[in-house]
C-alpha cells in the first residue's frame, strides 16, 4: 500500500538530505523498506547526481523493479549517471521489448555497447525488434509467446503453457497457427482449463485481433485498448506470427501519447520525464521553438494593423475591442479544434469526413456567434453607442463562424497531408484565427462607421 | 481483421442508405457480417434514428458485445431510441460494473425501472456498488472474484479457480484473505500453475496492491496503469474484500478521463460521444457556457485597455503591437499550465510543491522572456524606432516571466482547493494573462515613451 503522500515527502527529505551527506547505511535500510512505486516517486523528485546515488543504494531485485517502471528518457538519464557496470548489469535485466524502448532513448554508440554486453539469443531477439522502422508496433511487441496448433489437444496445449510458465510474456493469451506459421485464431488460457483434456485447439479456438509489426504501435495499442482485448498477435507481411503485444504494454504507450497529443496541445515538446527531474534549461528548450514560432505567426497580427492604421486613429474606440474579439475567436477555434482532434484520436473521424465535419463546425459557429454577437451588440451598444455595438456584435457572429469552421477543418488537413494533428496545435490555430479576425473586424468597422474615411 | 476504412464506408454509406429505406432482411445479413469494432463504428456514424434501426437487426451475440463497446452516454442514447423490451433485454445482459456505468447515465425513473427487471442475487450485486458514491473505484469494481486462504493448498486453489471459470471477472488475479475477510496478499494463476499440489498458498502468496472502495476512479486506474499491474483488491475501510478492479476496466476509465482533461483543456465540455453522432445542438451546448464565461472574462482587457486609452490615442502605434504581446503571454501561460497539469495528473507534483515550481518557472519564463525580448527589441528597434522596441522588449521580458509564473501555479492552487486542475484551462489562464499583459504593457510604454502625458 503506498503510503499518505506527506509520510512520504518527509521520508524523501530526509532521504535526500543524508544521501548528500553519504550516510549510505541507514538510507539504504530505509530505501529498501518503500515499495516500487515509492522509489519510482522519489527518484522524480530528486536531482541527476542524488538520484544515482540513491538508485545505487537499493537492491538489486527493487532496482531491476523500479528501473522498468521508469520511463525510457528517465532510464537513459539514470544510466548516463550510473558507472558502465551498473549500466550493462540493468541491460541485461530487461525484457527484449523494454531494451529497444531504451535504446531508442540512448546515444549510438552507448546503445552498441550494450548490445555487445549480450548473449547471441538475446541479442538476436533484441535486433529483430530493433529491425522494425520507430514508432512500429514490431519494437514494442514481445518476440516471447506460447504458439498451439490446432491439431493439439487441450491435454498437449497445457503441456506446453506449462513448460513455457517462465519465460513466455503471457500465458493466458495463446495465438494458434498452423503448419505455415500464419495466425489463424486463439485460445484463452481459460477456456483451455473449462475443456477436458481430449478436446482439440481447433474445436475451442476463436477468431483473434491482429496488427502487421510495422504498423504504428500507438494505433495498434489505441485499438487494443479500446477493444479492453487482453493481447493481439503481431504478424509480418505474410500474417506469419511474430509476437505478442499485450494490454498492459499498450496501456505504456498510450500514457506516453497522451503525454505528447496533450503536451502539443499546449504548445510545448513533451519532456518525458517527470517534472521535478527536468533542468530548467530542459523545460526552456521544450517552449521555446514553438514560442518563437509563434510570436512569428502572430507579426502577421501586426502587419494586419498596421494596414488599417488610419482607422484605429480616426476611431480609437475600435482598439479597445481588439483583445476581445481575437480572444472570443481564438476560443472559438480551439474548441473545435479540441474536439475535432479527439475524434480523429478515438478514430470517430477520417480525412474524408471533412466535409460533413465542416457543416457541422460552420452551424455551431454560427449559433455561438449569434449568441455571443446578440449580447455584445446589446452591452456594448449600450455601453457605448449603436453603431460600435453593431460593428461588435456583426464581428463576434462572423469571427466564430470562421473560427470554428477553420478549428475543424484544421486537424483533419493536418491527417489528410500525414501530419500529426496534434501538431496544427491550438496556440497555432489561435494565432491563425487572430489575424482573420481582425481582418473581418476592421472591414465591418469601415463598412458601418461612418467616421472611418 | 478491420477491413480498410474505404471498403467499409461504402458498406456504411449502403447500409444506412438502405436501413432508411427499411430493407432489412439483406441489411440484417449484411451487419452480422461485421465485427464488433466494424459496426460500433458504423453506429457512431448514424443519426439516433437510424443507430435504433442497425442495432436492432443485430444477432443477440453480436447486439451486446457491440453494447458493451459504447461509451456510457452513447448506451444510454441507445437506450433511448430502443423499446422497452429491448431496453430490459440488453440490461440483463450487463456484468454489474458496466450495469452501474450505464445507470449514471440513465433518467433515475428508466434506472429504477431497469433495477426492477432484475433477480434479486443480481440487483443485491449491483444496488451494492451504486451504494458508493460518484466517482468511487467501488462503482467501477468487479463484485465477482475468486478467493483464496492462505491455508489452501495449490490443488485446493486450482479446483476453486475451476469452479468460477464461467462467472469471475479475473481467474489470473486471485487475492488472498484471511478468515476475517482482510487482503493479505494475491496469486497469480501462473504462480499457481508453476507449483506442486501439496504447496500452500501461504508459501507463494505476494503482496498485492490495494485501494479503499471509495477512493476516486481515476487515480486508482492511473495507479493501476502505470504499475502495469494486473488487477487490484478493492477493500472497505477495514481493509475487507470487497471486490477486484482489473487492467482492462481501468483502461476504460482512463479513456474516459483522458477525454474530459484534452477537453477541457481547450475549454470544451467533453461531449462523450462520437462526433458525428453528436446533434449540432449538443455541440453548441457543450462551448458555450465556457465561451460565454471567457468572453466576459475577457472584458477586463476592455476596461484596461480603457484606462490607457489616451496612450494608445498619443501613440497609435502601440495598438499595433498588443495582439502580438498578448499572445505570445497567452501562449507562454499555457505551455506552463500545461506541463504543470500534466505532472499533476501523473501524480509527480503535489500542492505542496508550489513553490518550487514557482522558481522553476520564474526562471523558465526569464529565460523564454529574455530571448523573445531581444529578438522584439531588435526588429521592432529596426522598423520603427530605438523606444518602441525597447518598450516591446521590455514587455516580452516581462509578460513571458509573469505567464510562466501564473500559468504554473494556477493548476496547484486548483488542486490545493480541490478543483479538477484541468478546470483552470488554458483558455482561462489566457484571458487572466492578456489582462495582466496589456497592465505591464501600458505601464512601461508610459514609463519609456516621453510623448505620453
Amino acid at each position: 500500500m503506498v503510503r499518505s503522500g506527506q509520510q512520504l515527502h518527509q521520508e524523501i527529505a530526509r532521504i535526500s538530505k543524508e544521501s548528500s551527506e553519504e550516510d549510505f547505511a541507514e538510507v539504504a535500510e530505509q530505501l529498501n523498506g518503500l515499495s516500487v512505486s515509492e522509489v519510482t516517486y522519489l527518484l522524480g523528485r530528486l536531482n541527476k547526481r542524488r538520484r544515482a546515488i540513491v538508485y545505487r543504494l537499493l537492491d538489486k531485485g527493487l532496482a531491476l523493479k523500479v528501473f522498468e517502471s521508469l520511463s525510457p528518457a528517465s532510464q537513459s538519464d539514470l544510466l548516463n549517471a550510473l558507472q558502465e557496470h551498473d549500466t550493462a548489469e540493468i541491460f541485461l535485466g530487461l525484457n527484449p521489448d523494454d531494451r529497444v524502448w531504451l535504446l531508442d532513448e540512448l546515444p549510438a554508440t552507448v546503445a552498441t555497447k550494450l548490445m555487445q554486453g549480450l548473449d547471441v539469443e538475446e541479442r538476436d531477439e533484441t535486433a529483430a525488434l530493433l529491425g522494425y522502422p520507430e514508432d512500429a508496433i514490431g519494437r514494442r511487441m514481445s518476440p516471447r509467446f506460447i504458439q498451439l496448433y490446432p491439431w493439439l489437444t487441450v491435454a498437449e496445449a497445457m503441456q506446453r503453457v506449462r513448460n513455457d510458465l517462465g519465460s513466455a510474456e503471457s500465458i493466458y493469451y495463446l495465438p494458434v497457427v498452423d503448419d505455415g506459421r500464419k495466425v489463424i485464431g486463439e485460445v484463452r488460457l481459460r477456456h483451455l482449463m473449462s475443456h477436458d483434456d481430449e478436446t482439440t485447439i481447433e474445436a475451442l479456438m476463436r477468431p483473434t485481433h491482429t496488427a502487421e509489426a510495422t504498423e504504428d504501435a500507438e494505433e495498434v495499442a489505441r485499438r487494443t485498448a479500446r477493444r479492453g482485448a487482453f493481447a493481439v498477435s503481431i504478424v509480418d507481411h505474410e500474417h506469419r506470427l511474430v509476437g505478442i503485444f499485450t494490454l498492459d504494454d499498450a496501456v505504456r504507450i498510450l500514457e506516453y501519447e497522451e503525454s505528447e497529443d496533450v503536451s502539443r496541445q499546449g504548445g510545448v515538446e513533451p519532456i518525458r520525464r517527470p517534472y521535478l527531474a527536468t533542468p530548467v534549461m530542459r523545460l526552456f528548450r521544450s517552449r521555446i521553438v514553438w514560442l518563437l514560432v509563434l510570436a512569428v505567426g502572430a507579426t502577421l497580427t501586426v502587419q494586419v494593423l498596421e494596414i488599417f492604421e488610419d482607422a484605429l486613429a480616426q476611431v480609437t474606440v475600435l482598439a479597445l475591442f481588439v483583445p476581445l474579439l481575437i480572444g472570443t475567436g481564438g476560443n472559438t477555434g480551439n474548441q473545435a479544434a479540441t474536439t475535432v482532434t479527439r475524434a480523429i484520436a478515438l478514430d470517430h473521424l477520417q480525412p474524408r469526413d471533412i466535409f460533413r465535419v465542416l457543416t457541422r463546425e460552420v452551424r455551431t459557429g454560427f449559433l455561438l456567434g449569434l449568441t455571443l454577437g446578440m449580447l455584445g451588440f446589446g452591452i456594448t451598444g449600450f455601453f457605448y453607442d449603436f453603431d460600435v455595438g453593431l460593428v461588435i456584435g456583426l464581428t463576434l457572429l462572423a469571427v466564430c463562424t470562421v473560427a470554428a469552421s477553420i478549428g475543424g477543418i484544421m486537424p483533419l488537413i493536418a491527417k489528410l497531408v500525414k501530419v500529426d494533428p496534434a501538431v496544427f496545435s491550438n496556440p497555432f490555430i489561435t494565432t491563425f484565427v487572430d489575424a482573420t479576425g481582425l481582418v473581418i473586424y476592421f472591414l465591418i468597422a469601415q463598412a458601418v462607421l461612418p467616421e472611418i474615411s
